[in-house]
Formats: C-alpha cells, sequence, structure tokens
C-alpha cells in the first residue's frame, strides 16, 4: 500500500474537507465532479441538497429510508437508492455495464439493513450502438438479476445522437424492504465501534483500469462486482442489532467511504494498515498505475461497522459466507471532533488519510 | 390535422405492427429506437423482455404494480416507474429537463391509479456543462418536486468526458402507492368503453422543436408539461371502480398511446377526428412542420378509459380540475381482433391511425 506518510494532522487538516465554496456562476463540471471524493461532495452538498434539499435526502446515505401510508406502515419501511453506470470500457475482466448496474444498486439497498425487492432500469443509448453488445449487457443484466432474486421490474429506453453518449449508460433505482426495528446508517457509529471489511480492497477498480490502459496483467485480475445483500442478510441475523453502519466502498475506495461515514458519524477512525488485505497482483498494478488501494473503487465488498462486543459474531458470520471468507477488523472508531481518519502504518507511523481528492478515476463504475 | 386518408384497414394492415424480426446479429440502435414508436416497441420486445422477463415487467404499462412483504402487504401495492430525459434542447418554453424529469415520472405512476410519494435522480454530466446551467435545471426539478408534493429523496451523479455525453442527461424513478383495490392498467379496455383525452394536444412536442428548429412561432406555443397526479385522484374519487385505463400520451403522441392500449387490452377503437382538441397555433405549426399533431409527444395531458356509464362524471371531475378543463371524450372501444385504432374524419371517411413508424421525433423528452 503506497500513498504519504504523515504524522498527526496539522491545524489545516482539521478545516473542512473543502475550503472555498463552489464558484457556480463561473465554473464548470469537470471529471473530478464525478470521481466519488471531495469535490463530488462538494457538488452535492453545495447545488444538489441545496436546491432538492428534504429530510429524506439529508439522510445521506447511498439510499433512502422512507415511510409508507396506511395500515402497513408500522411494519417496515421502504428503502430507496440509485446509480448511474457509465464505467469504460463497458466490458471489463469480471463483469459488464449491465452485471454492474445490478449489483450496485442492490448493495446500495443492502448497505441500510434492507432486503432489495424490485429495480428500474433506464438505457440511454447512443446512435449506432450495435445490438449485438446491447444484447449481451442486456442479457447479462438478467442473469445478475435472476441470481440475486432482484427483478427489473420497469424500464425506459432513450436514443441519443452519435457523438451525443457513449455506446451504453444505465441508471438504476432499488427499492427494498427495512422491517420495523432495524436502523442501519452511516450516521450510527459510536467511539470504540469495531470497524470490520468484507476482503481484499481494488479489485474492480484496477481490472477496469488494465482494461482501459491495455496493460498486460489485464487476464490475471477480475472486478469483484458481486450482490452483496445475503451477506448482509446473514450478518443482520447472527447479531440483531449490533450492526450500525454498512456501507460499499465504491467510487473513491475503501478511504473516501469511511471519511463519509466519519463525517456523518461525527467520529474518527484509526485503522491499521496491516489488517487491511489487498492482494499481490493489485498492490503490484497500483504500484505500476501510480494509485493507493485505499481510493481504489470495489464492487462486491463492504464495511461494516458494529458494536465491539459483537464484532467476533459478526465477523464468523461473514467468514461463514461465499462473499466475506476473508472478512477481518481493520480497525476502531475513535473520539475525533475533527472526524479524521487514521492509520497507523505498516512502519509504525501514523497518517491521516483523506478523501480522494480530483479526478484520480473517472467513470469507474 | 393532416395525414393520409384511407378506407378501411386492409389484409396487410391486418398484421402485427412490425413484420421482420430485430436482426440483432448486424444491427445498430438509430434514433427510431428512441422515439417510442413501433422501432421502440419492438426493441423492448424482443430484446429487453426477451432478456429481463418476468411477470411484473410483462404488465406491459409505464410502471409496474407490485407486492410488499410484511404484514402491510394486504393494505395496498408498490407502483415504480421510470423514466431517461435527453430532450435537446435542455431549456425550451413551458419548461426544462429538471421539471420535465419531475413531471414525467410523477405521471407515469399516477397512471396506475397511485399517489406518487417518492423520485430518485440520477444525473449524467458531460465535462465542461456550466454549473450555472445545472443549478437552473436542478433548481426547476426542486421547484418542480414541491409543487408536486413528491420529494427527489436520492440521487447520483456521473460525469463522461467532453464530447461522450450531451450536456446533461437525468433518469428519475418513481415510487407511489396504490390502494387495495384499484386496478387502473392498459390491459383493461372494453368494448364499449369511452376514450377521455384532459385536453389539447401536441403543445410539448411542438414547443422543444420550434426551439430546436429556431422557428419564429417559438414564444407563442408553451409546453403543457405538467404533474398530473391530483388531476387522476379527482377522477378516480368521482367515480370510484369505473376508470379502467389511464395514460399519458408522451412519446409517440395520442395515436400511439392508443395503439399500445389497443394492442394490451386486445381491442380496438374508433375515434372521433372532430372531438379531439389541437390549439390553432399548434395546428399551424404541424403544418410547417409536416408533423400530424396526433403523433406529437403530451407532457401534461392524459387518455382515460372508462365504463361508458360513468363518463359523463368523471369527465365532469376532470374539467372541474385546473389541467383538465378541455377534456371530451374522443371516442370509444370497439371490439376488433386486429386491435386497429381507427379515426372518422371531419371529411366523413374513417382512417387507420396506426403507430408511429421511424424516427420522426427522437430526443422530445
Amino acid at each position: 500500500m503506497s500513498g504519504p506518510v504523515a504524522a498527526a494532522p496539522t491545524e489545516g487538516q482539521a478545516r473542512k474537507a473543502y475550503l472555498r465554496p463552489l464558484d457556480i456562476k463561473r465554473g464548470r463540471i469537470d471529471m473530478g465532479h464525478g470521481a466519488g471524493g471531495k469535490a463530488a461532495a462538494q457538488l452535492i452538498d453545495e447545488l444538489f441538497l441545496a436546491e432538492l434539499d428534504n429530510p429524506f435526502l439529508r439522510q445521506g446515505d447511498d439510499g433512502a429510508s422512507l415511510p409508507l401510508p396506511g395500515p402497513g406502515s408500522t411494519a417496515g419501511r421502504l428503502v430507496m437508492a440509485c446509480d448511474g453506470h457509465v464505467v469504460s470500457p463497458i466490458f471489463f475482466p469480471g463483469g459488464d455495464l449491465g452485471s454492474l448496474a445490478v449489483h450496485g444498486t442492490v448493495n446500495d439497498v443492502a448497505m441500510l439493513g434492507a432486503q432489495p425487492l424490485y429495480l428500474s432500469a433506464c438505457f440511454i443509448l447512443e446512435e449506432g450502438y450495435p445490438l449485438a453488445d446491447l444484447q449481451r449487457i442486456v442479457r447479462s443484466m438478467g442473469a445478475a438479476a435472476r441470481a440475486a432474486g432482484v427483478p427489473v421490474v420497469c424500464g425506459d429506453t432513450k436514443v441519443v445522437e452519435r457523438g451525443k453518449g457513449d455506446g451504453v449508460f444505465i441508471a438504476t433505482t432499488g427499492v427494498g424492504w427495512q422491517a420495523a426495528g432495524v436502523d442501519v446508517s452511516g450516521r450510527n457509529a459510536r467511539p470504540g465501534d469495531a470497524v470490520l471489511l468484507s476482503g481484499s480492497i481494488g479489485e474492480h477498480g484496477v481490472a477496469v483500469l488494465s482494461k482501459r490502459e491495455s496493460l498486460a496483467f489485464a487476464t490475471t485480475i477480475q472486478s469483484d462486482s458481486a450482490a452483496l445483500h445475503t451477506l448482509v442478510a446473514a450478518m443482520l441475523a447472527a447479531a440483531p442489532g449490533a450492526v450500525r453502519v454498512l456501507r460499499d466502498p465504491t467510487r473513491g475506495g475503501l478511504a473516501t467511504t469511511l471519511n463519509e461515514i466519519a463525517r456523518q458519524s461525527g467520529v474518527g477512525m484509526l485503522l491499521q494498515e496491516a489488517a487491511i488485505p489487498v492482494q499481490p497482483q493489485v498492490d503490484a498494478a497500483c504500484e505500476l498505475l501510480g494509485l493507493d488501494p485505499l481510493y481504489v473503487a470495489n464492487e462486491g465488498k463492504l464495511v461494516a461497522i458494529c458494536a465491539p462486543e459483537a464484532a467476533a459474531t459478526v465477523l464468523a458470520a461473514m467468514r461463514a459466507h461465499p462473499l466475506g471468507g476473508q472478512a477481518c477488523q481493520i480497525g476502531t472508531v475513535a473520539a475525533d471532533a475533527q472526524h479524521f481518519v487514521q492509520m497507523q502504518t505498516r512502519f509504525g507511523g501514523r497518517r491521516v488519510v483523506d478523501w480522494l481528492s480530483g479526478e484520480q478515476l473517472p467513470r469507474i463504475c
């Protein structure tokens, strides 16, 4: 794992993640606004949340937990999450746009502790795109949806002129059912909680980038793209009430996801670098590409924050599931008014693990 | 209203809407696949439905009616509908991409007789797009959502490189609540039923096209873009159980919408041309552009098919609503094994009103 090694955070680093407000009058969208880091968070806060403000959007999770009308309203809540998919290339080792769209949205719903039920899918197609490739994508989407048990129940198709799109974009929305009493949210981390990770990081991002850059290791690293809802169900069943936060570290990677949770819960974290699993080929590829695996996207991994006394039970449930065999505790939640995520490095130092900044990895999902 | 005047349908016209199967091996997406007519229906049937097949998608409405788990399941059903928005230009007389995205999806949910509750919104942004324009769109979306009482509860933002998008695309999904006992679907039309229309047709399409073509009448015709859910609620309350089908005639216009319903319900229809309201400026613009208003998109109108004995009551409820002041009966449902929509013309003849074919009006919504 590479990246700068720093001492304890300075006063300057203690300021909020971004300093200058968005220049809406003269500013323009840049690739960084889509990379899942600091710039994306700022765009969401200062433009989208400012204009669309409502209590559900302000929950700040990857999906919203929503009341339903009628007598059923006490039995649980509806969960709704959406995801745009613009990954380039569309076909990559271990998956494609179609399966990714299903997995990404099923996972966003599952990360609220909900049972994913249904998906919608909107396709934006570029004129001239081969029908055979489209069929391959939709077939893969259908297979992923059937495997997950979450059908695509409605859809829409739009076509834009050649040069006004990029083959196929897919936007999916998932809805699920959150049983009464389940309260899993990025707001719930408390000092002393255990930070768990379901497996090794960086595979999805490296698989996509290797294909994009036509690198030689393209064939050896596969995306980890997978639907995590049965893993989540097993964890919740093993230790009811103990899992406080679930999130899948996609765009911006593990580092950005942990910073999001720290900000949402108003806490800090201390990670152990040596505890975070990274496959040797991913480490090597990151060296070559000048990336830090902490910031590389995953599509089949989750972070869980749970009560410390339940950590062993939750970990055991994770390890008993095919998608959690390598699960481990990577750190603990700490009280920290500045909401820093810090890391004990392999060399005994301590560094701040900041948000992803800039446009390191656009169009990764 | 222009368009060819024909005698009774011939044997040839009696075949299904499209004859040759899609050439998936060699074929490519063309603009017609997005125009909402025959080609779009074929793409959906032969590619999307074939790969994603499930009973909910097969319902064939603009949204799906879905059971929820738990004790609340008998109180009603969830409705889910999605819509991609790629209208060009993004700002047009009477609306913009942001308000259109809200209205279009709220309407799709309402057309199943459901109360729209929540929206998701996925933005696909092109690098270099001005933040000020994005703010204008999102502000308009927020205003439309607040006016409709249907908040945007979750979202996603992706960015694609310059030349790989077209400013802003928005994909929205809406969910709503369909009270137990409500059964409004395109499958439910029966011979003898009345075909009602909530107002004049063609304004949205002409407003967008006039801006696109920089025509002189641009300032006089406004899009009819509006949220129709309160109109729907008033209609259902006025005559419980009498409204069998609701649909908003968007892409492909009134003609395509009625053909869709005829196919879904396995019936024919007979329309009265003289009864279909068209604003004089829309008629004039259509003459100039070589269009038939029957095929031009609307974004604030609905078609209702109801039991004949309830038609007067439903019409009265429509006329009492601000968005239904011009509501009228435009025809009746007929038994017809060939599912033809026919029209008694102003000149006393009768012609078949076919599906929109080809790429007459791409990127209209």
